[in-house]
C-alpha cells in the first residue's frame, strides 16, 4: 500500500494529466453510452493506471484506498460514469483476494493488472432489488462443478468483464449464500441487455442472465456470500461517494468560470454576496465529503493491514464509515447539485451547458450500491443498536 | 371569468380526459423535441380548450386564472412540456387585453381563440438574463412605423407564435422600455436556434433575432414596458408555480402504483412505514403548492375584475403572491423530484422509467421566468422594505 | 358565521389593538408561566374577543375559522402562547355544537362567551401518547351517571376551565370511545401538575387525575369519541399552524428593525443582498403559510355550513388541509426560526433579545396535537392509500 | 504532542470518568449560569485535565487538537456550556505561544498549567459585531506602556481569567491592529456584565470595559492582530465544532433510552422503522463530524510541527478545514437538535426532558466566533476565488 506520500501525489499528478487529455473534453461522447470498453479505458491501463489499487504482490500498484478517494476524485472530475467503470471492479479483487482460492484468485486478479480489464459482480435482482438475502440466483453442486441458475438485474462492467463475480443461493440450503468466480465467456452467460442510465452513462451497466451455467467448483469464494459483498462494498460504496467529490468540485470550477464574465446588477457575479454564500457553501461540502471519505477509506485500509484481514474485515462486515460516507455524499452531493442546476440560469437549463450532465451523473450516488434508506437502516442496526458500538 | 363551479369541473373533466387520451401514454415523444406546434396542440384546439382562459369578449372560454391552476396541474399531469407551451401565451394576452390598443389587441386575441394559436414573448437576453432593464433590443420611431433591433435569448412559443410581444429600449432614450407587438411574419424576425432544452422539452423554446424589424407604431402596449412584463408575469408565474401541482401529483401516483406490486422485507412496500412517511409529505407538499397556486391566482382574478383592471394591476406590479407561488412550488416540487428520483431503486435511474423525465421537467419551475435569487430579490424589495406592505 | 369582510377587518383591528395595549411589550411576563387565568384574558373578554369563533346562537361573534387565522396570527404575534390558550376551546366547543347534547352543550357555550372562560380538552396520556385509541381512561354507566377513572398527561386550560371534555374508553367494551363532558368542579378531578413548558408559557397546560369521577349521563357527546376528536382537531391544528404565521412575521419584523440600525461591511445590513435573500424567503413562508392555514379554514367553514354539518364532519373526520397546514407550518415556521436565530448576532443568543422566545414558542406547532410522524401518518392511511381521495 | 494512540485513550478515559463523574447529572445546575470558576473546573484541574493541551515545554500534557476534538466530544456530552469555558483558552494559548515574547507568554502558560485557570480573549464588540476589523477599541503608546481605552462585547471566561488578550487597534493608524496581554487585575479592566446566554450556560461570558488601562509594551505580541487571531480562532473553532459532537452523541442516546421504553403502534420504538431511518441519519451525522473536526485538528496539528509553526500558520492564517467543521457541525448539529426536539413528544417540551437544554447548547455552534455567514464569505474569499487554492 502506498504510504509515501510523494509517491501519491505522483500518481494524482499522472491521473490529472489523464483527465485532462482523455475525459474533460469529452462529455458528449460519455453521455452517449459509448461501446464497452471505451479507447480510454485501454489508454488508463496504457498510462500504468488500471485497476491501481491491485497489491504488488500480484504486480499491481497497490495504492491505497485513501489515496484512491482522491483518484476517484480527479477522474469523476473528469467523467463520474468513467471513473465508477473504471473503480468498481475494487468491490470484487477485495473480495477475491481475501477470500478466494488462491488459484482461483490469483490469475484474476494478474490478469486484471496485466490486461487494465474489468471484473464484473452480480448482486441485485428485478425482485430482490438490494436485499441481497432475497437472492433467487441458485447454484447447486454437480461433482467438480457449480451449476448456476438466475437472472442478475444491474451489474456494470459486465459485459466487457473476463471474470463474474456472482451471488447466488444453494438450491439445497436457503440459507446458504455463496459468491462464485464464473468466467465471462462460460457457457450459459448472457446478457440480457444494457441498461440506459439516467448518468454515468460513461459506464456500461448490464442486466445478465446465468442458465444452467457450469464453473469449477472452486470459484467459490470461502464463506458466507452476504458477508462477502459487505466486506466488498465497504470498498466500492466509499468510491461511489467519492465520485460526489469530483462532481462537486466540477460544478464549483465551472460556477467560478461563469462567474468570471457573468455581470449581475452591473457588477461582477463574483463579487456577489449571494454568489459568494453558495459557493462558500458548497466549498464546505467538498471539504467534509472528502474527509468523511479519506476518514472511511483510511479505516478499510488498517483493516487491510491487520494481522489477518481477511478474518479482520469478515467479522467487521459493513463499516460505519463507509455506510456514512455513501449516505453524506449522496445527500450533499445533491445539495451541490441542486445549487448548480439553478446557477447557470436558462443556459443551464440546456444541454448548451455540461450542468446538466452533472447533476444527472451525481444522482447514482444515492442509488446503486443501496440508496440512502438502505444505508440508514444499516447504520441503525448495526452501528446504533447495540449500544456499545455507538462512538 | 368562470365562477359557476359546475362549468368548472366540466372543463376539468374534458381537461383529464384530454390528458388520458393524448398526453399520458406519449412521454418519449414529448421528450424528444417534436416538432411546434404538435398535433395534440391542434386537438386542444379542437377540444374547445386552447387559450382557455381568453375572455368572452373575444370569444374565448373566459376561464379565471384560479380555474387555470387546476386545468395546468392536469395539463401538466401528462406533460409539463405540453402544458408550459399550452399556457405560456397567457403572459401576452394579459398584456394585450389589458394594455394594447383595441385595433391591434383584438384581432390578435380573437385569432388566438379562433386558431387556438400561439404568442411569442421575447423579453430575456444574453447579457441581460433575467434583469430585464439591462435590455439592449430598441426600438426607434420612423414615421409611422417602429424599427426594432436586437437579440433574445429564451422564447417560449416564438417559433409557431402568430404574433411576438418583444421588450425593447427606446434607442432614443435609455430609459424609455416599451413592449411592442410585432408579427411573426414580418420581415427582420428570425429565429435563430431552437433550445435543447433538459426537460419541458414538449415546448418549443427559441432564441431569436430582430433586424431592422418594422411594424406600425399603433403595435407598442401603452405603459412602462418593464411594468407591462410584471403584470403578465404574474399570470405565466402561477401557471409555472401549477405544473409543480402536476409533477408532483404524477410522482406520487407513480410512486403508490410501484408500491403496489414491489415488496420490501417480505410485505408489499405501500404497508412499510419510511415509505408512509414520504407519501404523507409528499400529499402535504401537493396540498400547500395547490393551495398556494389558487390563492395566487385568485388574488390575480381579483385585480382583473377591478373597475379598471388595466390601472388597478399596473399599480401593484409583480404580486407577491405570484412570486412566492414560484419560489414555493420549485423548491418544494424539487423536494418531491428528489424524493421520486430515489424511489424506483435502480430502475428509476434509466430511460426505462418516466421518474428521469419528470425531475428534469420539473426543474424548469426554479429557472425559467426568474429564478428562486430574483424571486428572493423582488418579494423583499417590493414586500418587504416598505413595512406598510409587510403582511 | 361572519362573511362580511368589513366586519372581519374591524374584528381584526380590535384584535390588533388588544395585541398591542395587551402583549407586545411583556414577553417576559408571558414567558413566566404567569397564573391562569391571566388578567389579559379578562382583558380579552373585556373587548369582546374571547371565544369569538362560538356561533351567534349561543351569543358568540361567530368568526369563521378562516377569519380565525388571521385573529390568531395577530395574537401569536403578541404571545403564541397567549394565542394558544385563547383558541384552544375550539377543539371543544366543535365537539360540544355538533355533537353535544343540547341540554349540556348550550349553557356551556353560553356560559363561554358570557364569561370569556375556557374549556379543557383530556386527550393524551402517558403510555399512550398521542396514539388516542390506546387511551387507558375508562368510564363506566352506574346508573343515569357515567363514573371516569384515568389520568391525562397534557392538557392546556383544564385547571381555570369551566368544563372538561374527556376522552375515556367504556370500561366493558374496549372498542367504544367516548368523549363525556365533565364539570372542572366535579369531585375526583385533580390538578396533578402544571408543566414547566418550553415554550407558549403565556398558557397553562396540566396533568390531570379523575379519579371515581362522577357525572350525569347526558354528558357523553355522540358518535366514537376517537372520531370527535378528529373534527375537534380539525380546527385546532389549523390554529395552531396559525400561530407560526404569526411568529414568523414577528421575526420578520424583528428582523427588519434590526436591520436597520445595524451595519454590516460599512453599509445597512438591509441593503446587504445575503440578508436580503433571507428575508425574501422569509416572507414566502409567511405568505405560503397563510394561504394554507385559510384554504384549510374555509374548508372547514364549508363543512359547518353544510346542511347537516354535524353528519357531514362526522363522515369525513380528520380533513387533509388541515393536517397539511399543521405539517406544513410546523417545519416551515421552524426554518424561519432557525434563520430567526442566526440573525442577531450573539445578541440572539442571549435573554436580551426576544428571538430565543420566539424560536421556543415556535416549536411546539409541530408537537402539540400529533407530531410530523402522526400528521404524514394520517395523511398517508387517509388520503393516499384510497386512490379516489388523492388529489 | 501526544502521538501515542495509547496515551490519548487513557486522557480520553480518565475525560470520560470525569463526566460521569462531575457533569452527567449536573444539567439543572449547569444550566443555571453557575458561578466562575465552578467547583467543577477546580475538579478537572485537579484530574489533571485543565488546559490539557498546553505543550510539554510550559509543563502541560501537551494533548494533540485531533485528539483534542474526542476529549471535547466527551466533556459536551456531559455538558457543552462546561466543554466550551474548559477549551476556549486555547484560542489564546496558541497565540500566546507562537507570537508572545517569551518573558510573557512562558509565565502566562505556566500559571494555566499549574493553577488550571483561564485565560480571556477580548476580541467582538458591539458595533463591529464579528467584523474585526472594525474594532474600535485603541490602543497608544505611553513611554514603556501601552495603554488602552475601548468596550468588548461577548468575551468568555473574562471574568475568572488571569490574563485577558485584547484587540486594539493603534490610536494613531487605524491600519494597525495588535493583540496585547493584560492582566485581569489591571486598574482600568471592568466587567460591564454577565451575559444571560440561551445555551451553554455552564460557561461564563462577560461584557468588559476597558478605560485608560495600562499594560507593559512587552505584552504586545508579534504581528498584526487580525491574522493573530485568524490563528487562534482556528483551534477554537475546531473544538467549538466538536461540542456539536458530543452534544449530537447525547442526543443520539437519549433517544435510544427513550425507544427503549416508549411503544408505538403496540411495538416497541426502537422496532419502528421511521425511527431507525432518524437514528440512521443521526449516527451518519455523528460520524461525519467527527471525522471532519479530526481532518480539521490534524492539519492544525500538521503546522503546529511545522520547523517554523509561528511562521507557517501566519502565512496561511485561518484554515479552510476549520470553517468548514464550524459550518459544516453548527449545521448538522442543528439538523441533529431539530430532529431530537421532536423525538420525546410532549414530554420533550418540557423541562422535565432535557432535551430543551441540549437544542440550546447546540445552537452556540453556528453563532459564536462568527456565524454560518461569516464562515462562508471567509471561505469564498480566502479558498474559492483563488483558484489555486481550490481543491
Amino acid at each position: 500500500m502506498t504510504t509515501d506520500t510523494a509517491e501519491a501525489t505522483q500518481v494524482l499528478d499522472r491521473v490529472r494529466a489523464f483527465v485532462r487529455a482523455e475525459l474533460l473534453s469529452k462529455a458528449e461522447y460519455f453521455d452517449g453510452l459509448p461501446e464497452q470498453p471505451t479507447a480510454e479505458s485501454a489508454r488508463l491501463h496504457e498510462a500504468g493506471l488500471a485497476n491501481w489499487w491491485i497489491p504488488a504482490a500480484y504486480g499491481g500498484a497497490g495504492v491505497s484506498l485513501r489515496d484512491s478517494v482522491d483518484i476517484v476524485s480527479e477522474l469523476a472530475y473528469g467523467d463520474a460514469g468513467f471513473a465508477f467503470g473504471a473503480f468498481l471492479p475494487v468491490l470484487g479483487t477485495v473480495m477475491l483476494q481475501l477470500h478466494g482460492d488462491e488459484a482461483v484468485a490469483r490469475p484474476v486478479l494478474e490478469r486484471l493488472v496485466r490486461d487494465g480489464g474489468r471484473l464484473g459482480i452480480l448482486g441485485s435482482e428485478e425482485d430482490a432489488g438490494s436485499e441481497l438475502n432475497r437472492t433467487a440466483t441458485t447454484y447447486r453442486r454437480d461433482g467438480d462443478a457449480l451449476v448456476l441458475d438466475g437472472e442478475k438485474y444491474f451489474s456494470t462492467n459486465s459485459e466487457p468483464a473476463d471474470t463474474l463475480l456472482v451471488l447466488a443461493r444453494s438450491a439445497d440450503d436457503d440459507g446458504d449464500y455463496a459468491v462464485v468466480a464464473v468466467p465471462r465467456a462460460a457457457p450459459g452467460v448472457e446478457i440480457v441487455k444494457r441498461w440506459d442510465m439516467l448518468g454515468v452513462r460513461g459506464s456500461g451497466t448490464y442486466r445478465v442472465r446465468l442458465r444452467d451455467c457450469r464453473v469449477p467448483a472452486a470459484g467459490r469464494l470461502r464463506g458466507n456470500g452476504l458477508r462477502l459483498l459487505e466486506i466488498g462494498l465497504n470498498a466500492s460504496r466509499i468510491l461511489i461517494a467519492a465520485t460526489a467529490i469530483g462532481v462537486a468540485r466540477r460544478i464549483r470550477d465551472l460556477s467560478m468560470e461563469y462567474a468570471a464574465q457573468k455581470r449581475i446588477k452591473g457588477a461582477p457575479l463574483r463579487e456577489n454576496a449571494v454568489f459568494a454564500a453558495k459557493l462558500g457553501q458548497m466549498e464546505m461540502t467538498v471539504d467534509v465529503m472528502r474527509n468523511q471519505c479519506r476518514a472511511a477509506a483510511a479505516e478499510f485500509d488498517r483493516f487491510l493491514a491487520a494481522d489477518d484481514p481477511a478474518a479482520a474485515l469478515y467479522r467487521v462486515g459493513t463499516l460505519r464509515s463507509a455506510l456514512a460516507a455513501k449516505l453524506y455524499c449522496g445527500q450533499a452531493g445533491w445539495q451541490v447539485a441542486t445549487t448548480g442546476s439553478e446557477m447557470f440560469g436558462g443556459l443551464g437549463y440546456t444541454h448548451d451547458h455540461p450542468i446538466g450532465k452533472l447533476v444527472r451523473d451525481l444522482r447514482y450516488v444515492a442509488i446503486v450500491e443501496g440508496g440512502d434508506d438502505v444505508m440508514r437502516e444499516l447504520i441503525y442496526a448495526r452501528y446504533v443498536v447495540p449500544a456499545g458500538k455507538r462512538r
